[in-house]
């Protein structure tokens, strides 16, 4: 298996870029194309032990900063490793593309070369979360959508139950919507009739979920809007990282805490686990023709890994194959039956 | 300075409330009504030393439940310790309103009693969270309205802005929008739309905030519509709950921690302080006339107190005062001179 990696994208590119790409060939089995600058992406090789073959550079002159605006930089740049990394996918000569880079300019570029699968109206930007029963639930959209309609939400839930199912194994995947009530009536207009499409969905919806019970593991499938998908996993970014680093101030200041602390290490890793992007890797891009994963733009070599692991995962399911099939128009079967006697 | 209580409000009612109500008394130097259920009421004060005059109880015969329908509840119990509660505001007997009830219907009771003070579109529930730095900020609305126009979000910032100078003492208070990019084209419709507003208005507007820096000491006044403002705090509420449990945890399972654990804690006195409603009492609803604090339903006595503290220091501050002139229409001065030469 043959996946592309946009090696100029993130924040630690291609430092880590090129190392986790190296790891993942050791250790997944697949070959990776590193898209970016040759001589850059040369020099970096040059530091570790000769790859072998599985390990190739596909050249592309431009990088997309993180700070770009998507639709113009992916217009402009026609020869940067993100829009050259999905051409792989075009062509066939890779299956699966991963970036660290700026992710509106992916979602653009994702759109641009290689649409949405027929009948999804949105792609959405999919994230799992771990939570306190070990299970992670995949919450979704993140971010692709900041305004949203009740039928982007259902059609959300259908492909991260999908996502579940094909890669994650959960049969039956429970759909939660994210709401500020348990009842059906509770919530922003959008929340209650996506409620209402839900229920009448096949879905194996199981109501609205709070936030104060997101990580309690009641669901497989967390649907929202991409904008409090987005403002949901920042927060919970910041609140871990303040958390992290109390807690690491008050080591810091303490010998005898100092000693405990490999006790409470194993403790904590759950919740270290919790926002950290180098255990989950990245976010699929779900919708689109072709298995996309987002990857954090402060990812290092091991949440490049993870995320390249991701991609392969996705492939291995067949999620891409498993949306289209889910979205494909039902064959009425039987026309004439529903017509009166 | 004679403060009014919804005895029966919130799930520790009124066993907590009473007790709160009798601390608030002895440490605030103000007058507490227990609205309520009389003989309930007597039976908890009979467990504590006399209060003295200070305390008083005004009957109500009828409960208001955490799960009932918000406006059905108010409409259908007219002698609730809710709706008698406002009445007491309306006739001048008190000059504020805690409750740990209903949240939803305390505001309903609260619009219907009082009304909104002229010029407001929609009251907002607000918030104040710590900080990294030690300075709170205000986050509003909370929870009062789940869909929201551009121009309710201008005025949840006016509102913030006087409570956070009338209430905290912060000067020129810094105004942010909570969004999913910094630029003014980043976020939702609404998000976009009240950006431009906010940047027209003589608010001191600093722009967007990220989740992630949230808790980063940056702003004075958070704005952002009611449902995600309510999946903010439940969230940051869960995630703060799982961390303390995680932690828990680890210092039962091991006897050294156990004894590490006192140098621990002053630490995560800020962390626990995050969500803690102990520490900052209850949520003011500004914008309608009166001053009226929703606690959270959680509330122990400590909790009580410090909302009848709140309650008492916005009425101190004068904030419905400071609202209801912010709101005033501006006089037309000199008008001839708008007109053409």
């Amino acid at each position: 298996m043959r996946i592309a990696l946009d090696a100029m994208g993130g924040d630690n590119a291609p430092h880590e870029t090129v190392k986790g790409a190296l790891w993942a060939v050791q250790e997944l089995g697949i070959e990776v194309i590193l898209v970016g600058r040759a001589e850059e992406l040369e020099a970096e090789l040059s530091k570790h032990p000769k790859p072998g073959p599985k390990l190739l550079v596909e050249p592309a002159s431009e990088v997309i900063a993180m700070e770009e605006h998507p639709a113009m930089a992916v217009r402009n740049k026609m020869d940067s490793s993100l829009v050259r990394g999905f051409d792989l996918i075009k062509r066939g000569a890779a299956v699966a593309f991963v970036s660290a880079g700026n992710s509106g300019a992916t979602v653009v570029a994702a759109l641009l070369a290689l649409g949405r699968i027929r009948g999804v109206e949105r792609p959405a930007i999919a994230t799992l979360f771990p939570t306190s029963s070990g299970a992670p639930f995949l919450c979704l959209d993140v971010g692709a959508n900041a305004d949203c309609r009740p039928n982007f939400l259902l059609q959300f839930a259908k492909m991260g139950s999908l996502y579940m199912e094909k890669v994650i194994g959960v049969g039956n995947p429970r759909v939660v919507l994210l709401s500020i009530g348990e009842e059906e009536n509770k919530g922003n207009q959008l929340i209650v009739d996506a409620h209402a499409l839900l229920k009448k969905s096949d879905l194996n919806f199981v109501g609205n979920l709070e936030g104060q019970h997101l990580l309690d593991g009641l669901a497989d499938v967390v649907v929202t809007d991409g904008f409090t998908g987005n403002v949901l996993l920042k927060v919970s970014e910041g609140l871990c990282g303040l958390f992290l680093a109390l807690l690491k101030g008050a080591f810091q200041r303490s010998l005898p805490l100092q000693a405990a602390a490999p006790l409470l290490k194993p403790a904590l890793a759950g919740l270290s686990q919790l926002l950290d992007y180098a255990e989950y890797g990245g976010a699929p891009l779900l919708g689109v023709e072709g298995t996309v994963i987002i990857a954090h733009g402060r990812s290092d070599a091991q949440a490049i890994k993870n995320a390249l692991r991701q991609a392969k995962l996705a492939v291995d399911g067949g999620v891409v194959e498993a949306i289209r099939e889910g979205f494909r128009p039902k064959k009425a079967v039987g026309l004439s039956t529903s017509e009166p006697g």
